[in-house]
């Protein structure tokens, strides 16, 4: 077998309509919840052939109508439901606590993240479920657990950004003023520590024959995540530790002539490359960026003795100066002009195709690439209830059924 | 079973010299690598019970060394090698590379994150372990793949974060000038995605006895997770696509008397109630602010009418009558008070204990809670070369040929 021939994402990625091939083939996993966290952690398994159900209410998942979007769909919605069927059911309407019990039956993994007693309510607990079936895996997701003062109260991923740190790590050097990371950090980190777990209950159950409650909180997957680097300040309690620079103190990015550029120097060698290539080799030899300690202790006027000299050129002009110098440089990639860059192209980590409804599209492709059980992409992100038919036949409703709890209002799009 | 039993950090979590109980019990890891990456993959493993043998150089991981350190470790080396073990190969010495083959033979994972044909070089690729174990899962980390104009180059996370776009995103919103996200972003995120991927495939396995290689770039992790939301105005190609909002534009960070505070509001109730709550009941009718996109098209604006009212009252004072209201908040927690924060203590997510040589430290529990199968803090993070001889013993070198490998300097601390 030849290495190359797997660095990059396989032909197999495009395989809308196959059977799946990924590793978790074979496993069937009730998606019950909304907007990100719970839908980007069913995305991963759903790529790595997992048959993920998405059960939404009848106004379908809120994520649908965020933000940009075109044919009734949001990019946001297309860009975390990929491989996935949508089920609609009413919750509400008789018959239809029913019907999800009869889909969760047929389950290895149901994934809920409503706030805490939402499901308990709706009987639809893990204690509920696993009446239903012994060996369930079932995930529960909160903000914050179910104790403690902040409990109760609805969760955005900035509240978790800012009660877990974050946002006062992302301070302005300058003003320090705090800032939040600009993206849902908080749900996607959940999100991914999610996958793994369920993955681990999974591989667990193969040996086992046992299922399990597992649960998670926002605050403790950010804590978890963030903490490494950041804390790194914080985690030797009493006297006696070395100090360090902060990763908060780092100012890696300089205006060039026409954008800007990441120039980073770690080791000594890398520092002597990059102030000659900025033609300030007088520098190696300055007292204050002499050692990588030096460096670290000086980093605001390590900026300020260079930024003047790199808005000489373009960026295009440094990158290649500073490749040839071994010196550490990127582009900073603006978002309009990421797909562009030439060796996200040579990646081919970025795939385009057509959605039924919302049109031409695009989206990086699954992050592993497994030589002998590759993830594709199967079918593009469910219409509402695209699925409901289809998937109760599959499962052993017959015809008249459907057509009564249809009837009823309890399933949609059946 | 109850509920509420589970969603705490179990007390299984402080577990010195137990017996592994996690759902990765049973599994055996060689971690070939160093610094984030690979070492915040492996931990992930050996929190779930995994035997995670982590081969350092002589030197030891570099980041063993890395800023704030007592006792001859540093806090980052601690919080990302706890429950590992530490066998330190000479490569470079005869009898090495035998050595690490008898290793990764009794191993179901070898996980290296070298630059691209290193461990070819060694005669330690996958080619070389597949053929004295033929179903082992073999994970390659690089930064940019084999392929490409960047694949050659050192890569940093910030390499990585301004050529996927991280740096962009997090603009200013005034100045837009770009900036990292302050934490080894990349790196981190690898890391999940490269743990959820070993333990599908290790799942495979355990249905289909094979093996495989596994590929991972950091530039294809980067985007897969950045993507969704920060790149949703760049995801629906061509004409016709509904405007929006970017989450760069977000500002829910205020500055109160003493610190800061984040208030959120999604939806008009919470719009009501937090203008209700600052004094200000006249902007409910304000046409700039009535509805949800009307406040997302003056994000600007509505920051800047509502900042002097927080300036009024100390963040805990704010934070009271926000919760009383039905209104989104959380304070902004400084680094350094984190760990007092109610609701972290409420949560019992921070864990603190004594580390043999670097004294009193604490860290976040294993952010998933396993009813049946706990993750644990079996071991702390080891001194370099701790477990060498432990290792080598148990997989059958006899005390002979340990002195003998230990005598060729191709082993150390046996």
């Amino acid at each position: 077998m030849n290495q190359e021939k797997h660095d990059t994402p396989p032909s197999t990625w495009m395989a809308l309509g196959s059977a799946p091939t990924g590793p978790l083939t074979g496993y069937r996993i009730l998606e019950f919840g909304a907007n990100f966290t719970g839908p980007v952690a069913g995305m991963l398994l759903a790529d790595q052939g997992a048959d993920v159900i998405k059960i939404e209410p009848p106004a379908g998942d809120q994520m649908r109508y965020q933000a940009s979007a075109r044919g009734g769909v949001s990019a946001i919605f297309i860009s975390v439901n990929r491989n996935k069927r949508s089920v609609v059911l009413d919750i509400k309407k008789p018959g239809a606590i029913d019907a999800f019990n009869r889909i969760a039956r047929t389950c290895d993994v149901v994934l809920q993240n409503f706030r805490p007693g939402v499901v308990e309510n709706l009987k639809l607990g893990y204690e509920d479920i696993r009446k239903l079936r012994d060996d369930i895996i079932y995930v529960s997701i909160s903000g914050f657990g179910n104790h403690g003062p902040y409990s109760k109260q609805r969760v955005y991923d900035t509240v978790i950004q800012g009660v877990a740190g974050v946002a006062s790590s992302q301070r302005d050097p300058d003003t320090l003023i705090p800032a939040p990371v600009r993206s849902a950090l908080a749900d996607k980190v959940t999100a991914y520590t999610v996958a793994q777990a369920i993955t681990a209950a999974l591989l667990s159950r193969e040996r086992t024959g046992k299922g399990q409650h597992l649960h998670i909180n926002m605050l403790g997957a950010m804590l978890s995540f963030w903490w490494p680097d950041v804390m790194s300040k914080h985690t030797l309690l009493g006297a006696g530790a070395s100090p360090a620079g902060s990763v908060a103190d780092g100012r890696p990015i300089y205006q060039t002539r026409d954008g800007y550029i990441i120039a980073v120097c770690v080791s000594d060698a890398e520092w002597k490359g990059l102030v000659e290539a900025l033609g300030k080799p007088e520098l190696i030899e300055d007292p204050r960026f002499r050692t990588q300690r030096d460096r670290g202790e000086h980093i605001a006027e390590q900026h300020e003795v260079l930024k003047d000299a790199f808005q000489w050129r373009s960026t295009e002009e440094w990158l290649n100066i500073l490749r040839g110098l071994d010196a550490v440089s990127a582009p900073v990639n603006t978002l309009d002009k990421l797909c562009d860059d030439p060796q996200i192209r040579a990646s081919e980590v970025i795939w385009q195709g057509e959605h039924p409804s919302a049109g031409t599209y695009r989206q990086p492709v699954h992050p592993i690439t497994f030589a002998e059980t590759p993830a594709q992409l199967r079918r593009h992100a469910p219409a509402l209830g695209e699925n409901t038919r289809e998937v109760l036949l599959e499962l052993g409703f017959d015809a008249e059924e459907i057509a009564r709890l249809s009837e009823q209002g309890a399933v949609i799009g059946a």
